[in-house]
């Protein structure tokens, strides 16, 4: 598996596009668009909030009945959440206004919306947008960051990450872009992504390790515990590489390598450009029971408010992470848990048996104030592990979200 | 039920003091003391925490004893968790040094700690502070606050409530004293609570009702999802006022509006208070299908980090309040939600079946903006309700949890 540069547009046969609509923001692009002309099976997961928004109703159905697609087109700005009846229409209208342009059916369209709720998408620079998405349609790399730039909300960089790996000698490639920063927290994070590979791959194959890899990435990451009416994680799979992955093959454990690959990079991005983060912030449960209570524990740290001020503070209050862990839900003994903080390739134990070591409060906040910061939780009681990714929680959260409806 | 001033000491029998004992802070009051005479059959509910302090180990197996006890020992400035066997014992030499100077049996002390975990209680200032709250020790309304006040970590005033009632015109008075800022989040909330009565009431009867009190008001708040690992909340009842209460007396009923106004109101006090917070949130989720559901519903929105900036921010983003409902776990109708904002008497319906009405933000700003403010979240399923209390997310609370260690 190699990483290479690139997003939606990495794996062959996909172009990408983006357009200032003027949806609500002005001055930057809006609209995204992805697009193969070979038809794509498609894979999805979808937010697990009770309030849907339209587009996740739209592409749940058409994700469901199992078509091939041939394009997702998505916008910043409008959530298009609690919108009644009128937002299903705009949503349709945007999937009418894409097909028109590119010629195809409208079922043929997946839709993806992010920003604010409970506002109405206007129809005229929807339409406009669609146009500009089709003129700007391009196979080339400035093409996929145009688009994973147009979907950004708060987020202050887009996320792309792509790699390839060989079958027979045959190049196959998996690429995706997302965005989210802000309403992020797993199952799943408020997130919009689209992965796109040119293998070709059975829609139940695609679906399952579609599932799993976002349980081990996207699921994995938490901003601020508040699960979007939005999530949409979009896979398709054009077969554009002329490779087929099926069950069985050394090929299938390697696309399910690069899927996962591809996922956990896109989450990691999210996560460590969080609203108002200053750092990525790691915690590696360790010698745990199940995996599952592995999991469960890493998302307890990871969503502590108190834990979160603390990075934020580079203060070493390991009190905290232990009391994070206590409340997760799961049995442990507090009395043999170590903890080691890591960054940049240097470790602390700052707990022994569940009492303080007589570590550096120094050394402890020169680690502290690293762009990554890991927590490793030894439970000691087993061999299963789990990574989960959050940031800090700092005043720039306080304002991005107090100052303004975003 | 007559709503009256006065705390811990508000009830026939009891004493309290409080003394400034250098555990860690300086120059303030850091131990506390209630005392009553005469035993008291007590009742307690503790955090849920896996993570458990010395002192609530300690009161667990008191109260699960079910002897008599005659005092509640409280400090602040350091929490006594996570500090393995020596906190145990200094835990153990705190009611030691209590009951010395009370010549009372070190069984009859209850302790509770509250401040930084990990740290280990130094002995010489618990001797002195002893020493000192025995001194201090007065059945008046100052010793009460005295008290009340000392155990205050980050909160920035005592909380205390007290009521009495009348049966077969005797006075029956419940008073109570709690402290909690941070850490807090339902099950229970980081918090210590004493609540006293002059009533005589079976053990049995009183965990019960203390029990039914703690669900509807200390885990209904939350300020910050963290669920820390020393709450208690003790009630003691030492039957000074010469009334028994039983099951099937109208005296019962009292007792246990009385038991629960307390609870509810030091509940409200804690959330208004809340680490940095402005504002008091209260959320009440009606016509719902349960009372359990309404709970849950009610909870989720109080504890959404997005919920809560936009409170501060005085922003009607509705939106993140049916997103917060929709990630609660429990299914609803988004299609049929009305929501309203109340303050000061005055209310405005923002959300009508689910959409937005053309309510002014002008005027949904200026509701915001009020000390109090109330969301109604009318589920129109049911016929059950239920009320939970928040504050606001502000930079005051990253600071406060980011710049050093509470």
């Amino acid at each position: 598996m190699k990483k290479i540069e690139g997003g939606v547009t990495a794996a062959k046969g996909y172009q990408a596009s983006a357009a200032a609509a003027g949806i609500k923001y002005q001055g930057r692009t809006d609209m995204a668009l992805v697009y193969t002309e070979k038809p794509a099976v498609c894979a999805g997961t979808f937010t697990t909030n009770v309030v849907k928004a339209a587009p996740v109703l739209w592409d749940k159905e058409i994700v469901a009945k199992g078509a091939p697609v041939h394009a997702v087109v998505l916008n910043s700005g409008i959530a298009n959440a609690c919108t009644g009846e009128e937002g299903k229409q705009q949503n349709a209208a945007m999937a009418v206004a894409v097909a028109d342009q590119l010629d195809i059916r409208t079922e043929e369209v997946l839709t993806a919306s992010t920003g604010v709720i409970g506002m109405q998408l206007p129809l005229e620079p929807l339409q406009k947008g669609a146009v500009l998405l089709k003129q700007n349609l391009s196979a080339g790399r400035e093409a996929a960051e145009a688009a994973a730039r147009a979907i950004m909300t708060t987020d202050t960089v887009p996320k792309e990450a792509a790699v390839s790996f060989e079958v027979d000698g045959v190049t196959v490639t998996v690429g995706g872009m997302s965005k989210g920063s802000g309403m992020i927290h797993p199952n799943m994070a408020t997130m919009l992504s689209v992965t796109t590979t040119d293998a070709a791959i059975s829609r139940e194959d695609l679906q399952e390790l579609t599932k799993e890899a976002v349980a081990d990435s996207f699921n994995m990451i938490s901003v601020d515990r508040d699960t979007s009416t939005n999530d949409t994680y979009l896979v398709l799979a054009n077969g554009a590489s002329g490779i087929t992955i099926q069950k069985g093959m050394k090929a299938y454990e390697d696309f399910k390598e690069a899927l996962n690959y591809v996922s956990t990079e896109l989450a990691k991005q999210m996560a460590a450009d969080g609203e108002g983060a200053t750092k990525l912030f790691e915690v590696k449960v360790v010698h745990c029971e199940s995996r599952e209570k592995a999991k469960t524990l890493g998302k307890s740290v990871i969503t502590s408010n108190l834990v979160k001020t603390a990075v934020f503070g580079s203060d070493a209050n390991w009190g905290r992470i232990l009391c994070a862990l206590g409340y997760a839900g799961v049995p442990f003994n507090p009395e043999i848990i170590d903890l080691t903080l890591e960054a940049e390739g240097t470790s602390l134990v700052l707990v022994q048996d569940g009492v303080a070591t007589d570590y550096s409060e120094g050394k402890a906040t020169e680690l502290l104030s690293k762009q990554k910061v890991t927590v490793i939780c030894d439970m000691k009681e087993g061999d299963s592990s789990a990574t989960a990714w959050g940031c800090d929680l700092t005043y720039d959260y306080v304002k991005i979200n107090g100052d303004y409806r975003s």
